[in-house]
Protein backbone atom coordinates (compact mmCIF):
# COMPACT_ATOMS: atom_id res chain seq x y z
CA UNK A 1 0.00 0.00 0.00
CA UNK A 2 2.00 3.27 -1.09
CA UNK A 3 0.78 6.27 1.59
CA UNK A 4 1.34 9.56 0.14
CA UNK A 5 3.21 12.61 1.21
CA UNK A 6 0.29 14.62 2.70
CA UNK A 7 -0.86 11.76 4.79
CA UNK A 8 2.91 11.19 5.92
CA UNK A 9 2.67 14.42 7.35
CA UNK A 10 -0.03 14.89 9.11
CA UNK A 11 0.04 14.18 12.87
CA UNK A 12 3.69 15.36 12.39
CA UNK A 13 4.31 19.51 13.94
CA UNK A 14 5.46 22.04 12.38
CA UNK A 15 8.61 22.00 12.94
CA UNK A 16 9.36 17.98 12.20
CA UNK A 17 7.93 18.72 8.98
CA UNK A 18 10.23 21.37 7.86
CA UNK A 19 13.23 19.44 9.15
CA UNK A 20 12.46 16.14 6.97
CA UNK A 21 11.58 18.14 4.29
CA UNK A 22 14.44 20.38 4.17
CA UNK A 23 16.60 16.88 4.80
CA UNK A 24 15.08 15.87 1.87
CA UNK A 25 15.48 18.12 -0.83
CA UNK A 26 18.78 19.79 0.68
CA UNK A 27 17.82 23.46 1.63
CA UNK A 28 16.90 25.68 4.11
CA UNK A 29 14.85 27.76 1.62
CA UNK A 30 11.45 29.47 1.75
CA UNK A 31 9.89 31.16 -0.80
CA UNK A 32 8.14 34.55 -0.31
CA UNK A 33 5.02 34.86 -2.33
CA UNK A 34 4.65 39.01 -1.72
CA UNK A 35 2.44 39.66 -5.41
CA UNK A 36 3.02 43.63 -5.38
CA UNK A 37 0.65 44.22 -7.98
CA UNK A 38 1.91 47.13 -9.96
CA UNK A 39 5.24 44.31 -10.50
CA UNK A 40 3.43 41.80 -12.05
CA UNK A 41 5.14 40.79 -14.81
CA UNK A 42 3.80 42.37 -18.61
CA UNK A 43 1.04 40.17 -19.91
CA UNK A 44 -0.64 39.54 -16.37
CA UNK A 45 -3.84 41.13 -15.52
CA UNK A 46 -3.33 43.61 -12.84
CA UNK A 47 -5.74 42.39 -10.20
CA UNK A 48 -6.39 39.30 -8.21
CA UNK A 49 -6.72 37.12 -11.53
CA UNK A 50 -3.34 38.19 -11.95
CA UNK A 51 -1.70 37.74 -8.51
CA UNK A 52 -3.45 34.21 -8.85
CA UNK A 53 -2.06 33.27 -11.73
CA UNK A 54 1.39 34.75 -11.20
CA UNK A 55 1.75 33.10 -8.10
CA UNK A 56 0.22 29.62 -9.59
CA UNK A 57 3.57 29.45 -12.22
CA UNK A 58 6.10 30.99 -9.47
CA UNK A 59 5.11 27.63 -7.26
CA UNK A 60 5.19 25.25 -10.46
CA UNK A 61 8.74 26.78 -11.16
CA UNK A 62 9.97 26.87 -7.28
CA UNK A 63 8.31 23.68 -5.31
CA UNK A 64 11.36 21.37 -5.91
CA UNK A 65 13.76 23.85 -3.69
CA UNK A 66 10.97 25.34 -1.70
CA UNK A 67 11.02 23.73 2.03
CA UNK A 68 8.57 26.32 2.92
CA UNK A 69 6.40 28.51 1.21
CA UNK A 70 5.34 32.11 2.87
CA UNK A 71 2.92 34.36 1.63
CA UNK A 72 2.46 38.14 2.38
CA UNK A 73 -0.86 38.99 3.24
CA UNK A 74 -0.69 42.56 2.72
CA UNK A 75 -0.58 42.30 -1.56
CA UNK A 76 -3.89 40.21 -1.01
CA UNK A 77 -5.66 42.40 0.73
CA UNK A 78 -4.73 45.46 -1.14
CA UNK A 79 -7.23 43.64 -4.10
CA UNK A 80 -10.39 43.76 -1.43
CA UNK A 81 -12.63 40.67 -1.53
CA UNK A 82 -11.46 39.38 -4.75
CA UNK A 83 -7.49 39.58 -3.08
CA UNK A 84 -9.11 37.16 -0.13
CA UNK A 85 -10.17 34.55 -3.08
CA UNK A 86 -6.88 35.01 -4.90
CA UNK A 87 -5.11 34.18 -1.33
CA UNK A 88 -7.55 30.85 -0.88
CA UNK A 89 -6.89 30.21 -4.93
CA UNK A 90 -2.92 30.66 -4.22
CA UNK A 91 -2.62 28.64 -1.00
CA UNK A 92 -4.06 26.35 -2.48
CA UNK A 93 -2.18 25.63 -5.46
CA UNK A 94 1.01 24.81 -3.20
CA UNK A 95 1.71 21.42 -3.04
CA UNK A 96 0.64 18.94 0.03
CA UNK A 97 3.49 18.13 2.04
CA UNK A 98 5.41 21.92 1.84
CA UNK A 99 4.70 23.72 5.32
CA UNK A 100 2.85 27.41 4.31
CA UNK A 101 3.49 29.66 6.72
CA UNK A 102 0.88 33.00 6.54
CA UNK A 103 3.19 36.19 6.91
CA UNK A 104 0.09 38.23 8.38
CA UNK A 105 1.49 39.31 11.79
CA UNK A 106 -1.30 39.04 13.85
CA UNK A 107 -2.27 39.04 17.41
CA UNK A 108 -4.88 40.40 19.59
CA UNK A 109 -6.70 39.28 22.29
CA UNK A 110 -9.19 36.55 23.81
CA UNK A 111 -12.12 35.86 21.58
CA UNK A 112 -10.40 38.28 18.40
CA UNK A 113 -7.29 36.16 18.75
CA UNK A 114 -8.87 32.99 18.29
CA UNK A 115 -11.00 34.11 15.39
CA UNK A 116 -7.94 35.21 13.69
CA UNK A 117 -6.29 31.72 14.69
CA UNK A 118 -9.46 29.72 12.69
CA UNK A 119 -9.30 32.33 9.75
CA UNK A 120 -5.78 31.39 9.26
CA UNK A 121 -5.74 28.03 9.79
CA UNK A 122 -8.87 26.31 9.32
CA UNK A 123 -10.63 28.46 6.71
CA UNK A 124 -7.17 29.15 4.74
CA UNK A 125 -5.20 26.12 5.73
CA UNK A 126 -2.07 27.62 6.44
CA UNK A 127 0.59 25.40 9.00
CA UNK A 128 1.88 28.55 10.50
CA UNK A 129 1.41 32.18 11.33
CA UNK A 130 3.70 35.04 12.10
CA UNK A 131 2.68 37.05 15.25
CA UNK A 132 3.72 40.10 17.10
CA UNK A 133 4.19 39.45 20.66
CA UNK A 134 3.49 43.23 21.97
CA UNK A 135 -0.44 42.31 23.52
CA UNK A 136 1.48 39.61 25.72
CA UNK A 137 0.70 35.59 25.40
CA UNK A 138 -2.54 35.45 25.86
CA UNK A 139 -2.50 36.61 22.44
CA UNK A 140 -0.47 34.45 21.17
CA UNK A 141 -1.46 31.20 23.01
CA UNK A 142 -4.48 30.77 20.70
CA UNK A 143 -2.52 30.17 17.11
CA UNK A 144 -0.09 27.12 19.09
CA UNK A 145 -3.50 25.24 20.94
CA UNK A 146 -2.74 22.74 17.94
CA UNK A 147 0.20 20.50 17.86
CA UNK A 148 0.35 20.35 13.53
CA UNK A 149 0.41 24.39 14.02
CA UNK A 150 3.00 26.82 14.61
CA UNK A 151 3.46 30.79 15.15
CA UNK A 152 6.81 32.48 14.57
CA UNK A 153 6.59 35.38 17.13
CA UNK A 154 8.07 38.90 15.88
CA UNK A 155 11.77 38.75 17.46
CA UNK A 156 14.08 40.68 15.87
CA UNK A 157 12.49 42.27 12.18
CA UNK A 158 14.49 43.18 9.10
CA UNK A 159 13.73 47.04 9.06
CA UNK A 160 15.81 49.78 9.77
CA UNK A 161 12.95 50.61 12.91
CA UNK A 162 13.60 47.43 14.68
CA UNK A 163 15.55 49.53 16.55
CA UNK A 164 12.68 51.90 18.00
CA UNK A 165 11.46 49.23 20.92
CA UNK A 166 13.00 46.13 20.15
CA UNK A 167 16.32 47.48 21.22
CA UNK A 168 15.36 48.56 24.10
CA UNK A 169 16.91 47.46 27.28
CA UNK A 170 14.46 45.89 30.18
CA UNK A 171 15.99 44.11 33.01
CA UNK A 172 19.65 44.49 31.41
CA UNK A 173 19.01 42.86 28.06
CA UNK A 174 17.17 44.02 24.37
CA UNK A 175 13.57 43.61 24.46
CA UNK A 176 13.93 41.12 21.57
CA UNK A 177 15.77 38.93 23.95
CA UNK A 178 13.26 38.97 26.57
CA UNK A 179 10.63 37.96 23.65
CA UNK A 180 13.49 35.34 22.70
CA UNK A 181 13.84 33.74 25.94
CA UNK A 182 10.06 33.55 26.87
CA UNK A 183 9.12 32.20 23.46
CA UNK A 184 11.45 29.13 24.64
CA UNK A 185 9.92 28.72 27.72
CA UNK A 186 6.52 27.96 26.73
CA UNK A 187 5.48 24.62 26.91
CA UNK A 188 2.59 24.56 24.44
CA UNK A 189 0.93 22.26 22.23
CA UNK A 190 1.98 24.11 18.69
CA UNK A 191 5.54 25.10 17.75
CA UNK A 192 6.67 28.46 18.88
CA UNK A 193 9.50 30.08 16.09
CA UNK A 194 11.24 33.42 15.98
CA UNK A 195 11.44 36.00 13.10
CA UNK A 196 14.46 37.55 13.40
CA UNK A 197 15.73 39.66 10.06
CA UNK A 198 18.57 38.93 8.18
CA UNK A 199 19.72 42.25 7.84
CA UNK A 200 21.00 41.71 12.12
CA UNK A 201 23.70 39.23 11.90
CA UNK A 202 24.46 39.90 15.32
CA UNK A 203 20.77 39.45 16.18
CA UNK A 204 20.75 36.25 14.46
CA UNK A 205 23.92 34.89 16.34
CA UNK A 206 22.58 35.92 19.84
CA UNK A 207 19.10 34.10 19.40
CA UNK A 208 20.49 31.11 18.24
CA UNK A 209 22.85 30.73 21.18
CA UNK A 210 20.00 30.23 23.39
CA UNK A 211 19.15 26.76 21.77
CA UNK A 212 19.85 24.72 18.65
CA UNK A 213 16.23 23.78 18.66
CA UNK A 214 14.66 26.77 18.48
CA UNK A 215 12.94 27.80 14.43
CA UNK A 216 13.88 30.43 13.09
CA UNK A 217 12.58 32.46 9.91
CA UNK A 218 15.12 34.98 8.81
CA UNK A 219 13.74 37.69 6.18
CA UNK A 220 15.62 40.54 4.92
CA UNK A 221 17.56 38.33 2.36
CA UNK A 222 18.00 39.90 -0.88
CA UNK A 223 15.99 43.06 -1.85
CA UNK A 224 17.13 44.07 1.69
CA UNK A 225 20.54 43.58 1.78
CA UNK A 226 21.56 39.97 3.44
CA UNK A 227 23.28 37.65 2.06
CA UNK A 228 21.83 33.93 1.81
CA UNK A 229 24.80 32.65 3.05
CA UNK A 230 25.97 34.80 6.10
CA UNK A 231 22.21 34.39 7.11
CA UNK A 232 22.48 30.78 7.40
CA UNK A 233 26.30 30.84 9.22
CA UNK A 234 24.83 33.30 11.63
CA UNK A 235 20.87 31.69 12.01
CA UNK A 236 21.49 27.86 11.28
CA UNK A 237 22.34 25.60 14.54
CA UNK A 238 25.86 24.01 14.71
CA UNK A 239 24.37 20.86 12.44
CA UNK A 240 23.31 23.97 9.82
CA UNK A 241 19.52 23.75 10.68
CA UNK A 242 16.68 25.21 12.00
CA UNK A 243 17.26 28.35 9.81
CA UNK A 244 14.53 29.66 7.18
CA UNK A 245 16.34 31.90 4.70
CA UNK A 246 13.60 33.99 3.48
CA UNK A 247 13.35 35.36 0.19
CA UNK A 248 10.66 36.86 -1.90
CA UNK A 249 11.56 39.55 -4.38
CA UNK A 250 14.54 38.46 -5.38
CA UNK A 251 12.72 34.94 -6.64
CA UNK A 252 9.89 36.08 -7.76
CA UNK A 253 10.38 39.48 -9.41
CA UNK A 254 13.65 37.18 -11.11
CA UNK A 255 12.31 38.26 -14.47
CA UNK A 256 9.64 40.59 -14.99
CA UNK A 257 9.09 39.37 -18.43
CA UNK A 258 7.43 36.24 -19.83
CA UNK A 259 9.92 34.03 -18.78
CA UNK A 260 9.53 35.31 -14.93
CA UNK A 261 8.54 31.47 -13.49
CA UNK A 262 11.87 30.21 -15.24
CA UNK A 263 13.84 33.30 -14.04
CA UNK A 264 12.18 32.33 -10.40
CA UNK A 265 13.03 28.55 -10.67
CA UNK A 266 16.81 29.40 -11.28
CA UNK A 267 17.05 32.28 -8.80
CA UNK A 268 15.10 29.60 -5.81
CA UNK A 269 17.09 26.53 -6.74
CA UNK A 270 20.41 28.70 -6.97
CA UNK A 271 19.35 29.83 -3.14
CA UNK A 272 18.31 26.74 -1.89
CA UNK A 273 21.80 25.57 -3.03
CA UNK A 274 23.35 28.41 -0.98
CA UNK A 275 21.34 27.40 2.21
CA UNK A 276 22.78 23.71 2.07
CA UNK A 277 25.56 23.30 4.45
CA UNK A 278 24.99 19.70 4.57
CA UNK A 279 22.50 18.18 6.93
CA UNK A 280 25.52 17.07 9.67
CA UNK A 281 22.93 15.34 12.39
CA UNK A 282 21.22 13.90 9.23
CA UNK B 1 -26.74 76.08 -1.24
CA UNK B 2 -26.84 73.59 1.07
CA UNK B 3 -23.60 71.24 2.27
CA UNK B 4 -23.99 68.08 3.30
CA UNK B 5 -21.83 67.13 6.44
CA UNK B 6 -19.75 64.40 4.01
CA UNK B 7 -18.83 67.10 1.92
CA UNK B 8 -18.44 69.13 5.31
CA UNK B 9 -15.86 66.31 6.61
CA UNK B 10 -13.83 66.33 3.74
CA UNK B 11 -10.51 68.22 4.31
CA UNK B 12 -11.11 68.35 8.06
CA UNK B 13 -8.41 65.92 10.04
CA UNK B 14 -9.84 62.73 11.67
CA UNK B 15 -9.45 63.92 15.30
CA UNK B 16 -11.02 67.02 14.18
CA UNK B 17 -13.64 64.86 12.41
CA UNK B 18 -14.74 62.72 15.73
CA UNK B 19 -14.34 65.81 17.85
CA UNK B 20 -16.90 67.66 16.03
CA UNK B 21 -19.35 64.60 16.17
CA UNK B 22 -18.73 64.44 19.71
CA UNK B 23 -20.02 68.25 20.35
CA UNK B 24 -22.79 67.51 17.73
CA UNK B 25 -24.19 64.46 19.52
CA UNK B 26 -23.19 65.21 22.54
CA UNK B 27 -21.31 62.02 23.31
CA UNK B 28 -17.99 59.86 22.91
CA UNK B 29 -19.11 56.65 22.35
CA UNK B 30 -17.98 54.27 19.49
CA UNK B 31 -19.82 51.58 19.03
CA UNK B 32 -17.60 48.33 18.26
CA UNK B 33 -18.78 45.60 15.16
CA UNK B 34 -17.61 42.23 16.31
CA UNK B 35 -19.86 40.05 15.13
CA UNK B 36 -18.88 36.99 16.25
CA UNK B 37 -20.72 34.26 13.63
CA UNK B 38 -21.58 31.85 16.47
CA UNK B 39 -23.42 34.45 18.55
CA UNK B 40 -25.53 35.99 15.81
CA UNK B 41 -29.30 36.28 16.84
CA UNK B 42 -31.22 33.33 15.78
CA UNK B 43 -32.89 34.30 12.83
CA UNK B 44 -29.97 35.47 10.96
CA UNK B 45 -28.19 32.75 8.63
CA UNK B 46 -24.71 32.21 10.14
CA UNK B 47 -22.29 33.18 7.20
CA UNK B 48 -21.42 36.10 5.37
CA UNK B 49 -24.48 37.58 4.43
CA UNK B 50 -25.87 36.81 8.35
CA UNK B 51 -22.79 38.95 9.73
CA UNK B 52 -23.96 41.74 7.13
CA UNK B 53 -27.73 42.13 7.54
CA UNK B 54 -26.87 41.87 11.43
CA UNK B 55 -24.44 44.80 10.93
CA UNK B 56 -26.90 46.78 8.95
CA UNK B 57 -29.22 46.73 11.25
CA UNK B 58 -27.31 47.58 14.03
CA UNK B 59 -25.36 50.30 12.64
CA UNK B 60 -29.08 51.77 11.61
CA UNK B 61 -30.58 51.36 14.95
CA UNK B 62 -26.94 52.91 16.64
CA UNK B 63 -26.22 55.76 14.23
CA UNK B 64 -27.66 58.41 16.05
CA UNK B 65 -25.59 57.44 19.36
CA UNK B 66 -22.24 56.61 17.81
CA UNK B 67 -19.13 59.09 17.20
CA UNK B 68 -17.43 56.41 15.76
CA UNK B 69 -17.43 53.07 15.00
CA UNK B 70 -14.90 50.12 15.00
CA UNK B 71 -14.87 47.42 12.84
CA UNK B 72 -13.04 44.14 13.74
CA UNK B 73 -11.71 42.35 11.08
CA UNK B 74 -10.82 39.13 12.77
CA UNK B 75 -14.67 38.36 12.89
CA UNK B 76 -15.17 38.74 8.77
CA UNK B 77 -11.53 37.62 7.96
CA UNK B 78 -13.24 33.79 9.96
CA UNK B 79 -15.45 33.71 6.72
CA UNK B 80 -12.99 34.01 3.94
CA UNK B 81 -13.40 35.90 1.36
CA UNK B 82 -17.17 36.22 1.71
CA UNK B 83 -15.94 37.73 4.89
CA UNK B 84 -14.07 40.42 3.18
CA UNK B 85 -16.71 41.18 0.99
CA UNK B 86 -19.48 41.37 3.80
CA UNK B 87 -16.58 43.95 5.59
CA UNK B 88 -16.76 46.10 2.56
CA UNK B 89 -20.29 45.94 2.73
CA UNK B 90 -20.50 46.65 6.40
CA UNK B 91 -18.29 49.47 5.96
CA UNK B 92 -20.19 51.50 3.40
CA UNK B 93 -24.04 51.17 5.28
CA UNK B 94 -22.04 53.82 7.86
CA UNK B 95 -23.93 57.09 7.31
CA UNK B 96 -20.99 59.46 5.63
CA UNK B 97 -20.11 61.95 8.17
CA UNK B 98 -18.98 59.20 10.76
CA UNK B 99 -15.65 58.42 11.30
CA UNK B 100 -15.02 54.93 10.80
CA UNK B 101 -11.32 52.54 12.56
CA UNK B 102 -10.47 49.87 11.18
CA UNK B 103 -9.60 47.12 14.26
CA UNK B 104 -7.15 45.42 12.12
CA UNK B 105 -3.88 45.65 14.63
CA UNK B 106 -1.98 45.69 11.09
CA UNK B 107 1.97 46.31 10.94
CA UNK B 108 4.66 45.46 8.78
CA UNK B 109 7.90 47.00 7.03
CA UNK B 110 8.18 48.71 4.33
CA UNK B 111 5.84 48.00 1.01
CA UNK B 112 4.07 45.51 2.75
CA UNK B 113 3.28 48.32 5.47
CA UNK B 114 1.96 50.71 2.51
CA UNK B 115 -0.03 47.69 0.88
CA UNK B 116 -1.68 46.96 4.31
CA UNK B 117 -2.53 50.84 4.36
CA UNK B 118 -3.76 50.70 0.74
CA UNK B 119 -5.89 47.84 1.57
CA UNK B 120 -7.93 49.82 4.74
CA UNK B 121 -8.00 53.56 3.20
CA UNK B 122 -7.81 53.14 -0.30
CA UNK B 123 -9.77 49.93 -0.66
CA UNK B 124 -12.03 49.60 2.06
CA UNK B 125 -12.56 53.42 2.51
CA UNK B 126 -11.53 53.34 6.49
CA UNK B 127 -10.68 56.42 8.29
CA UNK B 128 -8.59 55.28 10.71
CA UNK B 129 -6.69 51.86 12.09
CA UNK B 130 -5.17 50.16 15.08
CA UNK B 131 -1.31 49.39 14.81
CA UNK B 132 0.97 47.57 16.78
CA UNK B 133 4.13 49.61 17.47
CA UNK B 134 6.59 46.66 17.77
CA UNK B 135 8.23 47.00 14.40
CA UNK B 136 8.98 50.52 14.76
CA UNK B 137 7.70 54.14 13.31
CA UNK B 138 8.90 52.87 9.82
CA UNK B 139 6.20 50.40 9.83
CA UNK B 140 3.61 53.19 11.26
CA UNK B 141 4.05 56.06 9.43
CA UNK B 142 2.59 54.57 6.32
CA UNK B 143 -0.71 54.71 7.68
CA UNK B 144 -0.32 58.59 8.49
CA UNK B 145 0.89 59.79 5.81
CA UNK B 146 -2.62 61.74 4.44
CA UNK B 147 -4.04 64.41 6.97
CA UNK B 148 -7.04 63.40 6.89
CA UNK B 149 -6.26 59.39 8.11
CA UNK B 150 -5.01 58.41 11.56
CA UNK B 151 -3.99 55.97 13.71
CA UNK B 152 -4.20 54.26 17.14
CA UNK B 153 -1.31 53.04 17.83
CA UNK B 154 -1.48 50.12 20.38
CA UNK B 155 0.09 51.71 23.52
CA UNK B 156 -1.44 49.19 27.04
CA UNK B 157 -3.79 46.80 25.95
CA UNK B 158 -6.91 45.57 27.82
CA UNK B 159 -5.98 41.82 28.16
CA UNK B 160 -4.49 40.60 30.84
CA UNK B 161 -1.33 39.64 28.96
CA UNK B 162 -0.36 43.39 28.68
CA UNK B 163 1.53 42.90 31.52
CA UNK B 164 4.01 40.76 29.76
CA UNK B 165 5.89 43.45 27.36
CA UNK B 166 4.03 46.68 27.65
CA UNK B 167 4.99 46.85 31.16
CA UNK B 168 8.81 46.08 30.85
CA UNK B 169 11.28 49.26 32.67
CA UNK B 170 13.01 50.64 29.79
CA UNK B 171 15.19 53.98 31.12
CA UNK B 172 12.83 53.93 34.39
CA UNK B 173 9.42 54.02 32.12
CA UNK B 174 6.91 50.93 31.21
CA UNK B 175 7.66 50.32 27.56
CA UNK B 176 3.92 51.42 27.26
CA UNK B 177 4.60 54.79 28.60
CA UNK B 178 7.56 55.05 26.10
CA UNK B 179 5.58 54.21 23.34
CA UNK B 180 2.99 56.83 23.99
CA UNK B 181 5.45 59.83 24.61
CA UNK B 182 7.34 59.03 21.32
CA UNK B 183 3.96 59.23 19.56
CA UNK B 184 3.28 62.55 20.58
CA UNK B 185 6.14 63.41 19.49
CA UNK B 186 5.96 62.61 15.97
CA UNK B 187 4.90 64.72 13.50
CA UNK B 188 2.48 63.16 10.77
CA UNK B 189 0.33 64.72 8.20
CA UNK B 190 -2.08 62.47 9.96
CA UNK B 191 -3.19 62.01 13.67
CA UNK B 192 -1.50 59.52 15.73
CA UNK B 193 -3.92 58.30 18.83
CA UNK B 194 -3.58 55.72 21.38
CA UNK B 195 -5.15 52.51 22.41
CA UNK B 196 -5.47 52.44 26.16
CA UNK B 197 -7.54 49.83 27.68
CA UNK B 198 -10.49 50.77 30.10
CA UNK B 199 -8.96 47.97 32.41
CA UNK B 200 -6.40 49.73 33.40
CA UNK B 201 -7.42 53.20 34.53
CA UNK B 202 -4.30 53.90 36.27
CA UNK B 203 -2.79 53.55 32.80
CA UNK B 204 -5.78 55.72 31.26
CA UNK B 205 -4.35 58.48 33.19
CA UNK B 206 -0.44 58.47 33.01
CA UNK B 207 -0.98 58.42 29.59
CA UNK B 208 -4.04 61.49 29.50
CA UNK B 209 -1.68 63.47 32.29
CA UNK B 210 1.03 63.99 28.62
CA UNK B 211 -1.16 65.83 26.72
CA UNK B 212 -5.08 67.39 26.72
CA UNK B 213 -4.98 66.77 22.82
CA UNK B 214 -4.33 63.21 21.98
CA UNK B 215 -6.66 60.87 20.81
CA UNK B 216 -7.57 58.00 22.90
CA UNK B 217 -9.32 54.64 21.90
CA UNK B 218 -10.65 53.22 24.89
CA UNK B 219 -11.60 49.21 24.45
CA UNK B 220 -12.07 47.04 27.73
CA UNK B 221 -15.38 48.32 28.50
CA UNK B 222 -18.44 45.98 29.05
CA UNK B 223 -17.39 42.47 28.85
CA UNK B 224 -13.86 43.31 29.45
CA UNK B 225 -15.08 44.80 33.14
CA UNK B 226 -14.36 48.39 33.09
CA UNK B 227 -17.51 50.99 33.21
CA UNK B 228 -17.79 53.69 30.83
CA UNK B 229 -17.84 56.06 33.17
CA UNK B 230 -14.73 55.11 35.26
CA UNK B 231 -13.15 55.11 31.90
CA UNK B 232 -14.37 58.46 30.74
CA UNK B 233 -12.83 59.87 34.34
CA UNK B 234 -9.37 58.27 33.91
CA UNK B 235 -9.01 58.61 29.92
CA UNK B 236 -10.86 61.85 29.12
CA UNK B 237 -8.94 65.29 29.05
CA UNK B 238 -10.57 68.11 31.85
CA UNK B 239 -12.60 69.44 29.42
CA UNK B 240 -14.57 65.76 29.40
CA UNK B 241 -13.03 65.34 25.55
CA UNK B 242 -10.70 63.12 23.41
CA UNK B 243 -11.64 59.61 24.62
CA UNK B 244 -13.76 57.70 22.96
CA UNK B 245 -15.54 55.00 25.07
CA UNK B 246 -15.62 51.66 22.68
CA UNK B 247 -18.03 49.11 23.71
CA UNK B 248 -18.64 46.14 21.35
CA UNK B 249 -20.45 43.29 22.89
CA UNK B 250 -22.62 45.13 25.22
CA UNK B 251 -24.17 46.77 22.52
CA UNK B 252 -24.24 44.57 19.32
CA UNK B 253 -25.34 41.14 21.68
CA UNK B 254 -27.29 43.54 24.10
CA UNK B 255 -30.36 41.37 22.84
CA UNK B 256 -30.09 38.09 20.79
CA UNK B 257 -33.78 37.70 19.82
CA UNK B 258 -35.46 39.00 17.24
CA UNK B 259 -35.23 42.59 18.83
CA UNK B 260 -31.59 42.70 18.85
CA UNK B 261 -31.34 46.07 16.72
CA UNK B 262 -33.81 47.64 19.14
CA UNK B 263 -31.96 46.83 22.02
CA UNK B 264 -28.55 48.08 20.97
CA UNK B 265 -30.27 51.12 19.96
CA UNK B 266 -31.22 51.42 23.13
CA UNK B 267 -27.90 50.45 24.66
CA UNK B 268 -25.99 52.53 22.10
CA UNK B 269 -27.95 55.88 23.54
CA UNK B 270 -27.73 54.86 27.26
CA UNK B 271 -24.11 54.47 26.91
CA UNK B 272 -23.42 57.66 24.55
CA UNK B 273 -25.16 59.73 27.60
CA UNK B 274 -22.53 58.16 30.30
CA UNK B 275 -19.89 59.13 28.14
CA UNK B 276 -20.63 62.75 27.94
CA UNK B 277 -19.38 64.90 31.19
CA UNK B 278 -20.08 68.22 28.75
CA UNK B 279 -17.86 69.49 26.33
CA UNK B 280 -16.70 72.21 28.77
CA UNK B 281 -14.19 73.67 25.98
CA UNK B 282 -17.12 73.87 23.50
Amino acid sequence: MVTDSADLSKGLNFGDRVRERASTIHGWLCVGLDPSMEKLPAGLSPGAAGMTQFCREIIQATSGSATAYKINFAFFEEAGAGGWRALEAVRSAIPAGIPVIADAKRGDIANTGRAYARAIFEVLGFDAVTVNPYLGWDAIIPFVSNETRAVFVLCRTSNPGARDFQDLETDGVPLYMRVARESMGRQTPGEIGLVVGATYPGSLRDVRALSDDLLLLMPGIGAQGASVLASIRAGANRHGQNALASVSREIIFASVEADFAEAAGEAAKRLAAETWRGDRAG
